[in-house]
């Protein structure tokens, strides 16, 4: 593997963050998370619990992404089908993995059908730990399969540091001009032309400053070397104020 | 079209949401609104500023769903691409829009090269009013194109109610049960199984109650008839509470 060139896509799989009932948080998480480690998150999918189209984004994206990061899906409920998905998605069975059943039993769980169910991966899968509450995820190849709650996602993801390969961390910079982006956005070509080693991005805003909303845009700054990243916010930010946008 | 089996998925586009640099909360909003219309939100999807990307996932979507909604990249800055590939994807030119011009005119912006890039819109699009900052989103097909801001995809989406349709709007009820998952797990299926005209979620939390961390979920139920997802909410609290899970 290239590690320069390391991928990852986001599979937020659940029902709930489709139909407007639950705010997903994970994304910004991970995506923050991986590009500290020179991952670059190419792409994110948010699935309902439906075994056809979560077995088939599965399969489409291990093929065309380094890693695949789920989350979602692995409790003990009727609604829980990740594991059943992933294992089909790969051709094998569903497995009980008898460090599962011991991590759940160490919690002094009783470990009722339903608690089994989170003792079952797909057969070969290794462990995710999950610092906060027993349950294991699973890794299958590239695929790495989280708990949706943020807590435990979160956990489980800090597990994983010596598992992923990335490349040199992304240094992100960046000010907020108080221009509008019609006025901001030639100027701003003509530094996003000289400099094509780093990725500038404009994100407008509308919001209040000193007692009134006003347009607005986030300038940011991103590349792997640190040092031209500073030079070319530098001169973002003295091309503004020459603009007569205020910064900050 | 059958409105009754409405779909919709939502392509969220920009790099700020998968660096992890901005939260997304478009997301929820559509999804809360679609279902109060009785469209389906099926998937979503966020993608960079990626033309190659975008232009497929649009294809693939229009073609598999019965509305896509796009948000994010029609602003006036280099990294807005979204009109491109929007006219990429349906193999139309981008042209000048006339009523958009007036529109952005009739908001006193001067109409340089940068602010003119947003009345450009696919041949044969038609615009969606934005009622906050002027610059229109637009319509080709089934795809409705609207803005990343929060505010203006708001904005945006309510001008649109007489050109969606879809079918009876679902109803949802839940109450939050403070007993673990691997507890109600069993009798909450037997629940699932007797009411298959309804879809139970159970949505696992770790939260703080009366000075201690719990785990519980909150349990949806979701449906067209509101007599009968009340019924299926009282069943469940019944359950639970026989169980010995505090609720509310």
């Amino acid at each position: 593997m290239d590690s320069k060139a390391a991928t990852a896509c986001v599979l937020i799989i659940g029902n709930e963050i489709l139909s407007g009932k639950t705010q997903d948080t994970n994304l910004q998480f991970l995506g923050a998370e991986l590009a500290s480690k020179g991952i670059t998150l190419v792409e994110a999918r948010v699935l309902r619990d439906d075994k056809a189209a979560i077995v088939a984004a599965v399969n489409e994206c291990r093929a065309a992404y380094t890693y695949v990061f789920t989350t979602g899906g692995i409790g003990p409920t009727h609604d829980d089908i990740t594991t059943e998905c992933i294992s089909e998605a790969f051709g094998r069975d569903v497995v009980l993995h008898e460090e599962a059943v011991e991590r759940l039993r160490r919690r002094g769980l009783e470990l009722n059908a339903a608690r089994l169910k989170m003792a079952h991966v797909p057969e070969g899968a290794s462990l995710i730990e999950n610092p906060l509450s027993g349950a294991p995820g699973f890794r299958v190849e590239n695929v790495f399969v989280m708990a949706g709650i943020p807590a435990v996602a979160r956990g489980m993801f800090s597990t994983l540091d010596e598992q992923l390969g990335g490349g040199a961390p992304i240094q992100s910079r960046n000010v907020d001009v108080y221009l509008p982006e019609g006025e901001l956005a030639a100027p701003l070509e003509a530094i996003v032309r000289k400099y094509p080693q780093v990725e500038i991005g404009s994100y407008p805003f509308y919001r209040k400053r000193r007692q009134e909303r006003r347009f607005g845009a986030n300038l940011v700054v991103r590349g792997t070397d640190e040092a031209l990243v500073d030079q070319v916010l530098e001169e973002i930010i003295t091309t503004m104020t020459n603009l007569g946008g205020e910064t900050g």
